[in-house]
């Protein structure tokens, strides 16, 4: 009888796992459709095939080599494929206590983390769109999917200390679900990619003029949310690791209503703000806002109460708001505001988690914030710089005229249209 | 070993209520994608800025006050945020009877009751669209959320008397998982807005002509139907309120069989109602039909054989078409048949619980009916009264004529797309 | 205690079909998508009611004889409504082994089941789009659901002799989730459709021109591959049947995992493969090769290693490019690439089972693939023949031409947006 209950509880923590991983791949759905609604429709077909072209690469290089660099060992490659029925139940009957750390299928494990190395990515391609060459980002997509993301997530996830010289968990760093492991380190790929590539032609006029480009379709980046909203469950969720117990289901819940709460504030927040600031609620800003709030919550949905989920989301609501108002300000051209929400936000999460969490320090977070930062940054701007240099990373200036669609894809996103430009 | 069981017993019964509660979340995409689709071009992203902000408005306001007026107490502010790990496994043990009521996370509970107050909120939007200002509505939404939705969610679910008279639940009142309590309710507020609003300009001609505006985007309210759909299988399947043991997972399971069976029936039985009487397979009436089907059946989907459900659903569907015609004929201009779908079809589900259900009562669901229905609609009433007497309810003729996209969110949804119109 | 186990594997097996069936019901969305995203504007309404239509005359159908023809007797109509709960445990408590089959509700495995009957009937209205008349491809769905299909699956899952002639299960023939069952069969029936009905008009010009019919709406097509592509964890991770032991429960994780990384094999191959042939990144065709890759894991997915997975998805991603250029060549004419992504991808994943499952043989694959095809193919043929003589299935040259929307369905798709055509 207590072997079923090792059986049991093994299935449960597995399932919730492939679940959890499920809507954290839904998120890629959300990434394409939130960036293909809010381009020019000539650039849409493109920013389409990246979306999906890179979630296949995450994939892919997180298999090859990623999970291994991040966890030590092809943990993956070498024993994935079968289950020692046995040996797993021993474990459980050795432990005796059964509220100790979760055993489940590392083939679960994978899937779980695997789709988060490719959110990292669809942050990137965001900020990119609209005048980046389509395998110059694809290329990119392999480096950083196979060896920069899975770098800083061994120092943070993986437990290893940062080139020999230092931990970030014994600093007192701590991200539960990775407003900046995950967050802040696409943002920050991306920043180094926009800084190298220029904002698109004519966003930025000669006298200081900052020209909007709609977004083609907004109904698109309005689903985007939402699926990214529904999506973030599994993100956050699934990072409590465990399901199988009191604590553990508890927490669980915890982290599924502090998301919800943290996103609500957001938007509201956001809509309120861009109503002080242009007198419209506009709906970009609302949506932003509900992201940022969910990045906000990402780095500790489990100790905040509902209300200081909803508070936090809130401040990330606002923050957005401000924040893209401010690269546009500067001329870091980000079409989708990705850098402010996942970046600003990010590291405005990472800051909120000792207010809750007493195991964590300012210290420890700031630490960490650099370090993930510094890192990405630069080994980002050295790959794009290379890939500059052989290859160009620009799409020509006609080609970004009559948008990438055509050059790059051969198709319109929607050849029936006849379009107002 | 028993602990092991309790945990175990805990922890899938809170996963079952989250995964549910994501899965209605959902269906807030789904009303903003069917409305959106549903709506001319020029007010979509008006309605898509009150989707996102009325599911965020929702979740606050029940968290702040409606959970706490529904069930007594605030429970969530108070102790939600830890849990008594020693006091759950003991209730376990004293309670013996393994298959008794559902253990688990208050926290889950929260969530999954939370997103019903946002579908409630959501019913309302598509029925008022096209001509409502948007921030009369989303301060209607914080009462409708904050208020009038918990005081008669707390007659029903929450047990309590109706202002001390009398009981629904002694009467014989039932509503499974909400058909009056949330689809007729949200109705009941819809029409009294709809009322004092009334119709969108040159929608009824001066000789009883009726003009179809059509929907921009069919692929779009498709969309939103099918996500429904599946949201519903949380809706419903989360309202057994327990997975844990046999009779209650067989129940879940049943459940899940007759609400997609439901809206099968529907779906067809509208499809052919409306080849009868329009001579064409309409399309818009096709995804009503779909949709009455699954609020016929959310009143009761645990009770009756998978065919009884296929036969309700039918009804549905056939009746949501003559429904939205005659509202139509008199002039009650409902954009998207929101009160014909979650209204009329769920006072026809609310009567049919009864052919199932041995422990409802004709009478007792008349009562209750009437009950949601003169409680929402006055209330309602009175708060869209005194909006529409402190700040209007209704944008300026130009602005209807040009648009609320415009006027209100500054942006257009497809600002690329060249209108006919 | 040894009871309360049992109700809890009987409540994990049940909600684990529950979760996966609900993921399979959302394919038909995604199918949905994925159709009126590649058709042109003028054919999207029609597609749409197809789609949402074929799904409820599917559940319809299989609820009245499918699941009886299928698995024999009508255990749905029968008994499924209640659950004997004693007998139940005793069922558990006979077999003492826990780890045997798995029980659970009957209701759930129906639910389960049905949904998979729309997946191979969603194949097929891809494939005839934009020239078919909607009621004959809707009576069509009658046959295909009610009895062609569930014939073919009482031949394979259901475990009855082929005419009381041949076993496929004792001829070593395996296809754990349908690559051949379902997919390769909707292929075959919309394949004998295709003949049929004839190229679109224009399709094909006199001196051996092939133009291209752009689809109107790629963001369309690409959500629809994303709901695929996530609804596919429930298709292929549901048909484990079992979840609750650890064997299992990393069973069901494998099968994750190689979906995924089979689909994004798939993906990068037909991009490479699109690149090469036709010197750009083919949305399209990546899309198509992410499918195909589903596909041809669909046959066992629980076997191979990730990197097997990975690589059996590459060659289904460049089969699916060779085969939509060769069925163009040969001027079948198929919209969407149906045939190529289910059919001929769908007998690789066939004839791809023996090198990773040492209980198939090639002989017993190739004998199932072609009992299947020839079943599906020539009863489809005499369904479609007898509809041809009886009421025409294609539409006239006019509606064709103007558009099946206004014929059919009575109404556009877009009715604002201008169209370039």
């Amino acid at each position: 009888m207590e072997t079923s209950v090792f059986h049991l509880q093994y299935a449960i923590d597995t399932f919730y796992f492939l679940i959890c991983g499920a809507l954290v791949m839904w998120m890629a759905a959300g990434f394409a459709m939130l960036e293909s609604g809010l381009v020019r429709s000539k650039n849409t077909t493109e920013i389409l095939t990246k979306n999906v072209a890179l979630y296949a690469i995450a994939c892919t290089m997180y298999l090859v080599c990623g999970y291994a660099i991040m966890y030590g060992g092809n943990a993956f490659l070498a024993g994935m494929g079968s289950v020692d029925v046995d040996g797993v139940l021993g474990s459980f009957a050795e432990r005796g206590d059964f509220t100790g750390g979760s055993i489940y299928s590392g083939a679960s494990d994978f899937f779980f983390q695997v789709v988060f190395v490719a959110t990292a990515m669809s942050i990137v391609s965001g900020a990119v769109a609209e005048r980046m060459k389509l395998w110059a980002f694809l290329i990119f997509a392999v480096a950083l999917t196979g060896f920069i993301y899975p770098m800083e997530g061994a120092w943070t996830w993986g437990g290893a200390s940062v080139f020999g010289m230092y931990s970030l968990g014994e600093l007192g760093f701590s991200d539960f679900a990775g407003s900046g492991i995950v967050h802040m380190a696409g943002a920050a790929a991306a920043l180094a990619g926009v800084i190298l590539l220029g904002a698109r032609k004519g966003k930025y006029g000669p006298n200081g003029e900052i020209r909007a480009f709609p977004g083609a379709n907004l109904p698109l980046a309005t689903l985007g949310t939402f699926i990214l909203w529904m999506g973030w469950f599994g993100f956050n969720g699934g990072s409590v690791l465990k399901l199988g117990d009191v604590a553990s289901a508890h927490s669980v819940a915890m982290v599924f209503l502090n998301t919800n709460a943290a996103a609500a504030g957001g938007a509201i927040a956001a809509l309120i703000t861009a109503r002080l600031m242009f007198g419209k609620a506009d709906l970009t800003m609302l949506l932003n806002g509900a992201l940022a709030g969910l990045v906000v919550i990402t780095a500790e949905p489990s100790t905040p109460s509902a209300l200081q989920a909803l508070i936090f989301g809130a401040l990330g609501g606002v923050l957005v708001v401000f924040s893209i108002v401010f690269f546009d300000k500067i001329r870091v051209d980000d079409p989708v505001g990705a850098i402010s929400v996942h970046g600003v936000c990010g590291l405005l999460g990472l800051l909120l988690v000792p207010v809750t969490n007493g195991g964590a320090s300012f210290g420890g977070q700031i630490v960490g914030a650099l370090t993930i930062f510094i890192w990405v940054f630069v080994t980002s701007l050295i790959v794009w710089g290379i890939l500059k240099a052989v290859m160009g990373i620009r799409v020509s200036e006609e080609d970004e005229y009559e948008g990438v669609d055509l050059s790059e894809c051969g198709m319109e996103a929607y050849p029936e249209f006849v379009s107002a430009k």
